[in-house]
């Protein structure tokens, strides 16, 4: 199996990351190019043209990170990170989303719609122009304040973000506050529980994949 | 198990044609309040102030549409509403994703951006004022335009969105498209695919759950 990959990119590093936690070594092919933009001929060869995307021994492709993870973890369940029975893989499966709505889309709220580099492309996975919206900016800030502040809480209860394993909600949480702080926003310094969190996952081999 | 609704609301619908199709009947209670807001008494037993949630007969809650079908598809496997085997569970999980980014948050930045009952609450879920911004009503009609057509091309090779059996993703692509209907955005005369597959999805008995 063949990973794509966008190595600066932060969707590709959170299934790094859950590569990296299984020991999982696949082949990873770099697609990015000129002017901040994945190469032709990977977008010719998945026109849905985003990354992570997993290319099977046959040629069949499975695109969207956690459809990737999943699919993973149904092949080599071991360390589960997905959850180990049903009520825990839903509470992964809701903190997960929730970090990726409100943490992930709310830094990509502020990168894409200030970043030279992304005129025009205001969303990835658009051939057509999507304008980039300055008041979405605005927007992403005040989101990604909210984001911290409901994460810190939850870790009031948990080691871990869906819990007091390690899962992929923890992979998600960390990359999207790395991409927050391309845009220079960082985890306010009363989110101790947050900021305790985040050392942590730091500190795992993983959060360098 | 009960599942908290509210039945105007286009997630909820996806979650209720899986229950239909499953045959699963449970308990629906229906949340919303006055001023098209949720009930105060459900956000205060729910903070994540979103619906659907399910919330276990021992008092456990999983929010998140996709989180609750995942959930109920373990209890409950007949008819698998989810893909049949890893490589279809990949399918079904990327075109709903699809389905659900591109539909039915388009069709999302149209109404919530122009619905004067949503006025300061441009996004779902949060408490705090979410101010409307008009340039997403013209980005949302742009996106739904390319959804419409990127799925009439998935259903050249296929009967339904993930392949050749009913799923989930038909679920969320057959609400996303009424969702945009409410801003009376509709399936272009020339995607001939997309309502083919519409008008055999309207006709099965969960289109009107």
């Amino acid at each position: 199996m063949k990973l794509y990959d966008w190595h600066a990119a932060p969707n590709p590093k959170r299934v790094r990351m859950f590569l990296a936690e299984k020991e999982l070594d696949l082949t990873i092919i770099e697609v990015s190019g000129e002017g901040l933009r994945l190469r032709p001929d990977y977008v010719e060869k998945f026109p849905q043209a985003m990354v992570p995307m997993l290319e099977l021994t046959d040629g069949r492709q499975i695109g969207e990170s956690m459809a990737i993870c999943r699919y993973l973890e149904e092949l080599h369940p071991a360390p589960p990170l997905l959850g180990r029975n049903a009520y825990e893989r839903a509470q992964v499966d809701m903190w997960e989303r929730r970090a990726f709505d409100e943490g992930m889309m709310a830094a990509g709220e502020v990168f894409r719609n200030t970043a030279d580099a992304f005129a025009g492309r205001g969303l990835p996975g658009y051939a057509t122009p999507v304008p980039q919206i300055p008041a979405l900016v605005e927007r992403g800030r005040t989101r990604l304040d909210l984001f911290f502040r409901k994460f810190d809480r939850q870790l009031d209860k948990h080691r871990f973000i869906a819990g007091d394993h390690f899962t992929v909600a923890d992979c998600t949480t960390f990359c999207s506050i790395e991409f927050a702080g391309w845009s220079d926003i960082h985890i306010p310094a009363d989110c101790t529980r947050l900021l305790r969190w985040q050392r942590e996952v730091a500190a795992r081999p993983s959060a360098r994949a």
